[in-house]
């Protein structure tokens, strides 16, 4: 049982574990593991290389042109590339035997690590510890360390550390290779952008520790490379350190000779590390989320702060996040409302200086949006709906399937995803009055909102027949629909956006005339201008009626054909997939919050039409019909905000807790399936949100942030800090008072599954195994007889059978193996259509409320039936028949689980049905679950399972809520584990 | 005069040299000197690299998939990487210094070589040698030798020999690296595609030959790399050798072992070098085309040849030649009617078991062919427009500028240029006729032609008013012309297509019974669908004026607005171009022969609508609506055959000689400016069909081939063999009778140009600074002074205008010097502007005539007038003021002006416009073109050029037939140069 059973990570507070290597999850991982610095990220691809290993090193604003995306982020040469080899045999998780594998991402301080014991395929044993960071406190210096220690064998150990100058994007090569050589430092390699001539030089040096070597250098063109051989001795450890550097032309005009000095100026990897660390402890001072009693939600919340962070430049206003960070390759780099709305608020209140040059960013590409509204016919500045280095629009025109034969797509959010001008607008009203940032808001953010608006009033067309302004042609926040009049979000984010406009430019007058002068100049700001912006506002259309508060997501929505999502489950994919684009088009069915989002938006403002009784209505009708598990990865978190702001019993199917956690996993645990194409930056910001103004309940008023916390369940504590016009305010905050007479649910943090019976059926594989041997030995067995051997060991079933029969021990034994051989002859042909109904949704549910899950089940089998079922990757530990020696009921098996979990008994929660398990269960101290098929005149307590906690006919339909809201009443009613 | 004074060419009978290395060409020489052997081209990149080098070698069928072009063919592992360093400094061109270069391509023996003595930055000079070869006898065998030379100093030299494993497409990277390794015969590196999973093995051995010197293996991810390290002595020469084997998964399973297992068993590089020489003189025995009289002419058809030959594969025939061979990345390697109508009959008569591959390939694809007919809803097999591994339709949808406000251009070529299976029928026929290759036909080429055919059957239109069989909403072969009905062109080949159908299938009922009932079964050709393909002949509608025998392109083409193509002269670009898509399309404006296309491949045939009066009549019509010289490269090869069919006094504007020289010289010369994406393939076939069946007028009747020689001016020779019908027929052609007639006609082969008054009027420039000269010193001059001084040296001159004032010899040099200086002031604002008019026209004339140009004037700044007016590239040598002793009128400067040029001086042309240059060419038995103004009163006898045989006022619209005609009638008239 040392050996993980499952795919799964383990979470501390801070570290991030993965116990196990699978290649299937190469790609995910590589983004899980990503490290980075805001200058630059590096997925979490291995040194040595894998096959298909999809390596990346990022930086910001290291765009280069590309067919049909127009533009991406290059691949830029990759720093990590250290081949080791061991008497002629390369290192490789391909070749030879992983012995152990352990990574490690300590959050705290920005390390990534990696231990491998690992056999060579000629039979050489050794412990190799990889480690690397990419300085914080030095952003152009990144480090790398290798360990090696050669366990069974004294053998030649040589080491390439290399500069490759081949990285790829998916295949393409943005670099041409200019010139490469040598110092006595060592290596370095100067390379250029092919179109964007963008250079970029790197150097790298190396330094081995614990042995005598001697250094060679190799230039094989474009790959650099530093060589060391040596001879290892079992059990001594010899350190390779290698320390890069690179600059760009971004920064410097002679980014080799940059690289180079800086690498001959560099002091010890140790204290490169040192000063790292540090400034990761700064960091964490103000931008941590303290979480108590809750791991897996502590450790997730922190690592999407982590993302987020390493994702945005601190020193460089003139890039902003790219949707996937530097992480992956998904979105091309190119940046989205994603930054604006998701994403900011975490940078606004605890690193403005962040934001601003997020922000500033978009100050820097307005010619770009001027370009764009001038190309469409338009004034102003219209914002790309994907931006990269100019602000020009690079949304790609088509999405083209590589089938001769088949169609090109059409993607149509370049030209009518118009929306993204006014979100901008809002985040830079955000940051000011969250910050207080005069000075920026005149002379960047006043531009921004002005010259937008200037876009709209060209934009907006006049309705003679209804007298009133619209915006038709558009895709809204939901993108499900790609044509539409009068979209609400639009409409209304518009007519919020002119009013912020006209208080702005009047604000400019009073405070800062001359640069009001100056832009109303600039930008031709007449009166005349002015007031007619006041009657778009005042006429602007928003699709409300004040009657039932309901808001109608664009002109006609309502008449759209109904669709009822619960129809299409389970489905492991879009509903646009699953209907295909068109029939989507004119169902009512949201990709993601659309009017919701804009009572999100409006809910911090307290402006129109944010209400709790609107919010009530239109959730009711819209969360329902959003496909939020496949839909946009934006959804979950905006969902788990409103839903926690919705009374409780109000709430319908919404739990803003797993759906929080959905959000806070979907890289983790790679919910969606795409973790591998980059993190999912939006989410991650959403994240952050929905604890704070959330389960915080942090409202921003005029005296500063005020908490109204009502925590998850699990959660025994909430700590952050905020910012708010320049203090700072901490806040430590417990369960409510509401929640605190609720203070009685138990903290369930883990659940132990008992496996026949309960997650499947072998029960009755097991009845027929016993039939089968009772009647070749004719012994008298019958199904009532079986009965009285659920959860019970084979040993002690076989005993039971035989009754006083005299048999020897060793025919006793024969018996056991042939009872068993039948039973697993059988048990090959399960599959995980075996799996009774509720258990998959009831494990995905506990997952995603971070809640650990084991099985405890008796039989010597459980391993091979729950890789049949295909549960394995869904479950954290598993206690079968060799883990303990004395059988249930003694609690030594589900006692053994929650160690295995990390679990104090009392936290866990046994689902049984058996007598024997449930008497084992209460014995070991833990809530207990029976289940027991309805059998009519028998009541519950006269079943198997009568001394359970709660009693259930079986799992199907079966919520953690309701099991919480009946553990809590087992307690008030004096019942404990 | 040592350095060449021009970027051209030089050409020989069977060696290319190029002179002088020039970084602006770079593209375009790299595919000139591409060398391969049907299995794989490598471009002529340095083996030290360059940068923006297109390095590439391309192997038939390495397809791989990429976005918007569907696929292409994979830039594979680099085979020539070989980095040469001199004490640290490494051997490339774009640093230190070149003293001498020399590129040699032997088309005899498919050798590519180069000497270079290079200056390295600190000073040490050395001769380096490559020479490669792709071996012809041993298809999988590369070979590459390097010579050292240390010259002036002795030194270290370490020698990188690699196999590069990241090649690219621009910028795209087909490949993942498996694996690589070492054997004790070298080094190897294990490879496959991206997509279509294609495995190749490359393995490299290296060889040091002159110095013990011992070699070590790099293993570099991607980059295997044998190195070697040795001193090196001055004067005396080192060689390593580089042998390299190459397999695909195309050939052998396991292509590194097999890669492996050949290295091993290599010979010697001088082994292999023999045997790949010989195998290429095997080549010539049947495939040359030897020309006499002409050497221009005679290498350019050579190196045409070569470049065909080694683009189509002798042992596969799953692969065909891309419309740019294996020589470049343009077209993506894609198969276009390019080869069954251009490329195709050299092939036929000259290779036919090539021939016969290449039309297999056609059958191999015919599912694919199937599936693209029934994705548009046809029967039977449709052939792509743009074919690659499986046939299927690989044209791109867009042309996709990267601008993102640029619109995408939809390429209508692969929906509606539907004529290419009708050409692929054609190209069957022919190999049938000229073969007899009965059994390829009844295997192979009878489906062909049926299935097709029964695609046609689907794609007609009955039209019932007008009771006729139509094809609407196509392309021509004029694809100016985008969405066209009953282009003339298609109409007649799918008539033709059908005949020939009906014929192949009634032959094979007779002849092979057996699988005519098959093949019927499987085509489901019942006797109705047959019957219906006859009507379909008879009522086939051609757009044809059997009163006026024109044919209009398609339906409405008279209807269109007209052109004069001379009033967009002087231009660089294609009228499309020039016009716009749309208006272009609404234009009589051909991009290529359409109709004359018709005409031409009925030519061979005599069928319908072929005829010397409808050829007379549709050329004058067509020909000067044709964009020859910027429209498609298929055209001029076609004009030239046609050209050469019409009576010489009826031919108008054409010159069948100078547009076969466009033709043959499109690459060479790099005329259209594109040559750097590769090999004109079409233009090339066009070339051989140019020779044989223009120049040599062959046509191949029932008893076999019979010439009708009607040999260019120039040309002594003809002679090359033709196999048919199973033997060969040798044709050694001299000029015909009436060219006997003729053959008075002086075999110019160079001009001379004086300078000053002829290619400029720098004699202005020159009065001036004489007039401020005169001025300054008192002495009496004037303009009519000044025409005394025309053609005369510069101290001739000056003692001219002293008379015989006393001056010192001191004063001169320094008068000499001042008029000098005053003059080479003015000559620094010299343009491209100020060449005379006709000049550039009839300079290009002459060198698509193939006849050679030097510059022959007094002026010490002759070179540097060249330059100013850009045309140093259209001149291949220079005789000026440094160059000779005596001036003008010894006959000194244009002997040696003919000496550089390498020409007989009674084979030279002097064009002078001073009575002392006219003289000096008289001397040195040269002809004469006098350049006179014409002054009222004055004679040209009277003019100070009157003793020239020819006397003009300019070279306005002064053509080379022209001149040639009134020689001759000098020479009946009993003058001689």
């Amino acid at each position: 049982m040392n050996i993980p059973c499952s795919r799964a990570l383990i979470y501390t507070d801070w570290t991030l574990i993965e116990p196990h290597f699978d290649p299937d999850l190469l790609h995910a991982r590589e983004t899980v593991f990503t490290i980075g610095n805001g200058y630059l990220g590096t997925r979490g691809s291995f040194e040595e290389g894998y096959p298909h290993a999809l390596a990346a090193t990022l930086m910001h604003g290291v765009y280069d042109d590309v067919p049909v995306v127009y533009t991406e982020l290059a691949n830029c040469p990759d720093w990590l590339s250290f081949v080791v080899i061991v008497d002629g045999e390369r290192f490789r998780l391909d070749r030879g035997e992983i012995i152990h594998y352990e990574r490690q991402l300590d959050l705290h301080h920005g390390i990534l690590s990696r231990s491998v014991r690992w056999r060579s395929p000629d039979g050489k044993t050794l412990d190799l510890r990889f480690e690397r960071f990419a300085s914080l406190a030095n952003q152009q210096v990144l480090g790398l360390r290798c360990q090696i220690t050669p366990i069974d064998c004294n053998g030649t150990i040589e080491v390439q550390s290399s500069i490759n100058g081949y990285p790829e994007n998916q295949g393409f090569d943005h670099w041409e290779r200019l010139d490469q050589g040598k110092t006595e430092h060592g290596v370095w390699l100067q390379v250029r952008t092919r179109s964007t001539r963008i250079e970029l030089g790197m150097a790298a040096a190396m330094t081995v520790v614990g042995t005598d070597a001697a250094l060679q250098v190799t230039n094989t063109p474009g790959y650099p490379t530093l060589t060391t051989t040596f001879l290892a001795t079992a059990g001594q450890t010899v350190s390779v350190e290698k320390l890069v550097t690179v600059f760009t032309s971004q920064e410097t005009e002679r980014p080799v000779q940059a690289a180079q000095d800086k690498l001959a100026s560099l002091p010890t990897y140790a204290m490169l590390l040192d000063a790292h660390q540090r400034a990761w402890c700064d960091v964490w001072q103000y931008s941590d989320i303290e979480i108590g009693g809750n791991t897996t939600a502590q450790l997730a919340v922190r690592y999407n702060l982590f993302q987020l962070f390493i994702g945005a430049a601190p020193h460089n206003d003139r890039v902003s996040v790219p949707a996937k960070t530097l992480s992956g390759l998904g979105y091309r780099g190119h940046i989205f409302w994603d930054t604006e709305i998701f994403i900011l608020p975490f940078f606004i209140l605890t690193q403005p200086a962040i934001a601003r040059n997020l922000l500033t960013y978009r100050y820097h590409t307005l010619n770009g949006a001027r370009r764009k509204a001038t190309h469409g016919g338009y004034k102003g500045a219209m914002f790309a709906w994907e931006s990269a280095a100019t602000g020009d629009e690079v949304t790609p025109r088509w999405s083209m399937p590589n089938d001769p034969y088949a169609e090109d797509v059409r993607i149509w959010c370049r030209d009518r995803e118009i929306h993204i001008s006014a979100d901008i607008a809002y985040a830079v009203w955000q940051y000011w009055q969250t910050t207080g940032d005069d000075l920026w808001l005149r002379d960047y953010g006043a531009e921004i909102i002005l010259d937008t608006a200037l876009f709209w009033m060209s934009r907006v067309e006049w309705n003679p027949k209804q007298e009133r302004y619209e915006l038709c042609g558009v895709i809204g926040a939901d993108e499900y629909h790609e044509q539409v009049n009068n979209n609400a979000f639009t409409n209304r984010m518009v007519q919020w956006h002119l009013e912020k406009a006209v208080a702005i430019y009047e604000w400019l007058q009073q405070t800062f005339p001359d640069t009001a002068t100056a832009l109303a100049q600039r930008l031709q700001l007449t009166s005349e201008r002015l007031q007619r912006w006041q009657s778009v506002i005042t006429q602007m259309y928003i699709p409300y009626d004040a009657k039932t508060g309901l808001i109608e997501q664009f002109e006609g929505f309502f008449q759209l054909k109904d669709i009822d999502l619960s129809q299409y489950e389970p489905r492991d994919r879009s509903i646009q997939i699953v209907l295909g684009i068109t029939e989507t088009n004119q169902r009512q069915v949201l990709k993601q919050p659309d009017v919701l989002m804009l009572l999100y938006l409006m809910r911090g403002t307290h402006a129109f039409p944010y209400r709790h009784d609107v919010l009530q209505t239109n959730w009711h009708y819209y969360a329902p019909r959003t496909d939020i598990t496949y839909g946009s990865s934006l959804g979950p978190a905006i969902h788990a905000i409103l839903a926690a702001d919705i009374d409780a019993a109000d709430m319908g199917a919404a739990d803003p807790y797993a759906q929080f956690m959905q959000a806070a996993l979907v890289d983790l645990e790679d919910t969606r399936g795409n973790t591998g194409d980059g993190i999912h930056a939006a989410s991650a910001g959403g994240v952050w949100q929905a604890v704070v103004f959330g389960f915080g309940g942090i409202q921003l008023k005029d005296s500063g942030p005020v908490a109204t916390p009502h925590l998850p369940l699990t959660w025994t504590r909430l700590k952050f800090k905020l910012h708010w016009r320049g203090t700072w305010h901490s806040f430590d905050l417990s369960p409510s008072s509401a929640q605190a007479r609720n203070s009685q649910v138990p903290a369930i943090q883990g659940f132990i599954f008992d496996l026949d019976g309960v997650l499947t059926d072998t029960a009755e594989w097991h009845y027929r195994a016993w039939q089968r041997l009772a009647d070749e030995e004719g012994l008298p067995f019958n199904r009532e007889a079986n009965e009285a051997l659920r959860g019970v060991s084979r040993r002690e079933s076989l005993l039971h059978i035989i009754g006083d029969q005299p048999y020897s021990e060793a025919a006793l034994q024969t018996m056991m193996e042939r009872k068993n051989r039948y039973y697993v002859e059988s048990i090959q042909n399960l599959t995980p259509q075996d799996v009774l109904p509720g258990v998959i949704e009831l494990l995905d549910e506990l997952r995603q409320a971070g809640i650990k899950i084991a099985i405890g089940s008796a039989s010597k089998n459980a391993r091979t039936v729950i890789e049949k079922l295909g549960l394995a990757d869904r479950v954290d530990a598993i206690a079968d028949g060799y883990s303990v020696e004395r059988p249930k009921p003694a609690p030594d098996l589900f006692l053994y689980a929650a160690a295995q979990l990390g679990l104090d008994p009392s936290h866990c929660v046994v689902v049984e049905d058996a007598a024997a398990g449930i008497e084992a269960a209460i014995a070991a101290g833990m809530w207990t679950i029976g289940l027991a098929p309805a059998v009519s005149g028998a009541s519950p307590e006269e079943h198997r399972v009568g001394a359970a906690h709660i009693v259930l006919p079986n799992l199907m339909g079966v919520h953690l809520t309701d099991l919480q809201t009946k553990l809590s009443q087992c307690l008030k009613e004096g019942f404990h584990p």
